[in-house]
């Protein structure tokens, strides 16, 4: 069993890699002499960015190019009843058994993105039945930002949790920023290749064509990308459903298969060719990300026919993948007020037949730019209790701005809260462990406990010691909240403490006192002291 | 129709003061020529605090005085078919009629938190059939904080729309920060007097008695507090219930008021001698904030048997206050998993006859202190949508430390988000007007109008800028999010653009192309063709 640390002075505990895998846990060390372990994401430490992380499924990967294997998808493996490395490596991660791993990921209804090129990754699974993941979007954009930036943005974003990463770049350098992106990345990264393909037709999109697409396509297979997102689902005959709404078609990849079809007065040459693209898939084990070109841009455009007859496409294309062993998730929306949201999931399980669900929030109202984080957490937590297996974060700069390093974190931050509280609410075994150390912590005035449980142990510590800096208050029986004499969890304790004092249980302490009471007040007729249940 | 400018370089638009009672709207200018109205509750601006705010109510109130009323409760005199100006005021607010208003008044679904002896109040209405409220807490404790800082947390709580404010000051000068607050608030203000009474016995709960209390309650009702939080539902019987919790009792009025009992193996006065309490509350109009002394203080102890047996207990006392036509709504919890969320709105609106229910979140996890606003946003909104009439704020501090301003602001977005999401969801009239107008700017590119309709302008339009400070980004048909390429509104607005210059209805120019498409992939028998529904 190996272990390093984690990034100094960062997230506390330390790393531990386990078991012949090398499957990494972060243990925390409390103060009463236990110890607390979490999922982690942040990867390889220390390693310099132009060097990259450790290839961990290097060996994996070339014993099945060895023994000529040529469809690599790890549901086509599942499917012939093989538990591969990764499976076995998701396994522990997520305290399941392999088996169960590799029947979810036959069926569909999880996926392992897993690119035999990005050999870096630390495998990971999304599916229902399994810890709600959270997918943090990174990239430039014409207007802004480096490939130094990227790259540590990335970083950033798996320190604090990030399941997995979409490079959504549209800038010069996408080709190389994105090498740089996956030789650093233990966690999949996702791309919408359809950017980069306006990008060979200077931004046309009348001049796309699918020869275009397959080129981008396979040099970003090439390099490792481990999920595609692309907009299959756009029809022809969509499009004139979304001329009503509001806000038209938000998705970038939508619009310009949208302008597309419209120019040329064809079937979206995605849908047509789909079959094609499997095949490229296959070869490298990529994973569709069937995106949701016609999702909502507000409130009223939400759940409209525009949206759920894509969805309907994306469920016949899903099948057809399916039948080449190519893994699928389908993309969801977007704006949706919270009666609305239970809909999308519940058709999307049924005309897709369970592939897992990945959605964008979504945010419950227009009304806050500026904190579509917190509008779209709460959409984003209720539909990952309903069923969505991976959360796509909404930073506070969503319509305004492209997110820095802050904003990355913010929305990190907000979407592993609505990722937790869907798995509490699901029941996910064993979930509510962290709940539970964290409040027992609480409780017994461990403060320092209490922030090295929490998602942000930074600014939990910052907080407390803006009032209350000195070294004596962590161990206080008080903060700065309430104050000493009117803190609610010392008063318990003292009453719990009396009570034992009393050398009573408690119960019969106070059933004894009841019991008198409750003569005294019957004898005067008062209506008040009948039991209040 | 009087106009006065809303505080300066804060929040965009003019005040208007409309009809005979001067029903405070503030209308936002748009760059089109609409304007755009929304709730205001940031009050008569430009008052000096040590002179307070006008007294709106003070001749509606000595109209009664002077006819000799000696029962001021706004449900008494509905329940006599009497419109008060306090109905009217609030029917005009909330675009309703003022016979509903008094209706739902009058059978306990909504209360009307204005003592007579608070006349700078501008009326509003707490009830699950009018738009979703959020409260505010202030307040110094023994460790921080000072009068001045503390009218300005209330002046800054209402300018982010704070729909009432309660003072939760436990330390030094109590009474004086009360008066402060009253004569500058708008909003109704709420307090907890068992805070005040424990300074009266030095801090000992067990020396508390029921004298003392109700000379603290005498005090705050003349200085004019609107609604009392009076733990009277934590029976002697419900405490050992709590032993067993992770974090025992987490109010502090609840646990004061558990230590009394358990001290003096009594049944809590507040209950026994609730009638007492009822005739005072008549007297000045003040109206009950039943509160929840026994809320769970963790996901772990969540609906269990102390938190639902109180719930029952308050369920009786709401009748018992009606009875002497007393005001009544029912604080709620506290730390609950969303799947528990339901059974707690279902429960109180059973067994508390429909009295409005004012809920604290609910938190739906425990990991994330230093951003419980979002952890209990989630909640709220949901419980909200579920039947709740106003949601209690809670600030990124919480647990942690004592808010400063930035922390109420955040708190107050976070629950506005909240509320206003619920408002959606329920389908409340006129809720989904606002979400359309910004959504109409945001497709138009009017940015100036995007940021002046949202709940933060400010934070808008800094954000938008931090990347894209010039003017002329202002109009610009794109942002820093995705450049000028790949903004799918410019290219749906080219699509549809294109499909008015080809002379075609976009329908008819799509019907068209997909027409010829059908035929020719019919033709080639290709199954992928069939129409998606």
């Amino acid at each position: 069993m190996a272990t390093e640390p984690t990034q100094e002075s960062l997230l506390p505990g330390t790393k531990i890699l386990e078991g012949d895998l090398g499957v990494p846990v972060r243990e925390i060390p409390l103060s009463n002499g236990e110890t607390f372990r979490v999922y982690d994401t942040s990867g390889p430490q220390g390693h310099a960015p132009e060097v990259g992380i450790p290839k961990k499924r290097a060996a994996w990967v070339q014993a099945r190019i060895d023994r000529g294997d040529t469809n690599f998808s790890q549901m086509h493996y599942a499917k012939k009843g093989i538990i591969t490395e990764e499976m076995r490596f998701i396994a522990q991660r997520e305290d399941v058994l392999p088996s169960f791993v590799r029947d979810e990921v036959a069926r569909g209804r999880a996926v392992i993105c897993a690119n035999i090129r990005h050999t870096e990754l630390e495998p990971m699974i999304i599916g229902r039945n399994f810890k709600v993941k959270v997918n943090a979007n990174i990239g430039n954009s014409a207007v802004t930002s480096s490939i130094a930036e990227e790259v540590e943005k990335l970083t950033w974003a798996t320190t604090w949790g990030a399941d997995t990463v979409m490079d959504l770049s549209t800038g010069n350098d996408i080709h190389e920023t994105r090498e740089h992106i996956l030789r650093n990345s233990p966690v999949p990264i996702g791309t919408v290749p359809i950017y980069q393909a306006l990008e060979r037709v200077d931004g046309k999109a009348e001049d796309l064509t699918f020869e275009i697409f397959m080129q981008v396509l396979r040099e970003q297979a090439e390099q490792g990308v481990d999920y595609f997102t692309i907009h299959a689902g756009v029809l022809l005959h969509h499009i004139p459903l979304t001329a009503k709404r509001i806000t038209g078609i938000v998705s970038r990849g939508g619009s310009i298969m949208a302008k597309w079809c419209m120019h040329h007065h064809q079937e979206n040459f995605l849908y047509t060719r789909f079959e094609e693209i499997c095949a490229l898939m296959q070869e490298y084990d990529i994973t569709f990300s069937l995106g949701d070109g016609l999702r909502p841009g507000c409130i009223a455009d939400a759940n409209d026919e525009a949206q759920f007859g894509e969805l309907r496409a994306l469920g016949e294309l899903t099948k057809i993948a399916w039948k080449h062993d190519v893994q699928v998730m389908i993309e969801g929306p977007g704006h949706v007020p919270m009666h609305k949201i239970k809909e999308n999931i519940d058709l999307q399980l049924e005309v897709c037949h369970e592939a897992p669900f990945y959605t964008l929030g979504p945010l419950t109202t227009d009304i806050a730019p500026g904190y579509d984080h917190i509008t779209s957490a709460i959409g984003a937590a209720m539909i990952g209790w309903w069923g969505t297996a991976m959360l796509c974060y909404v930073t506070p700069k969503e319509h305004l701005g492209l997110p820095n390093k802050q904003d990355v974190k913010d929305g990190l931050i907000a979407y592993k809260i609505a990722a937790h509280a869907a798995d509490l609410a699901k029941g996910h075994p064993g979930a509510q462990k962290r709940d539970d150390a964290l409040s027992k912590a609480r409780f017994e005035f461990r403060w320092n406990d209490q922030f090295d449980l929490s998602l942000d142990p930074i600014t939990a510590r910052l907080f407390h010691d803006e009032t209350l800096p000195a070294a004596g208050a962590k161990v206080a029986h008080f903060c700065s909240m309430c104050g000493p004499k009117f803190c609610s969890m010392k008063i318990t304790q003292d009453v719990r403490k009396y009570a034992a004092e009393q050398e009573l249980a408690a119960e019969e302490a106070l059933q004894a006192g009841m019991a008198a009471k409750a003569r005294e007040f019957a004898e005067a007729g008062g209506e008040l002291y009948t039991p209040a249940k």
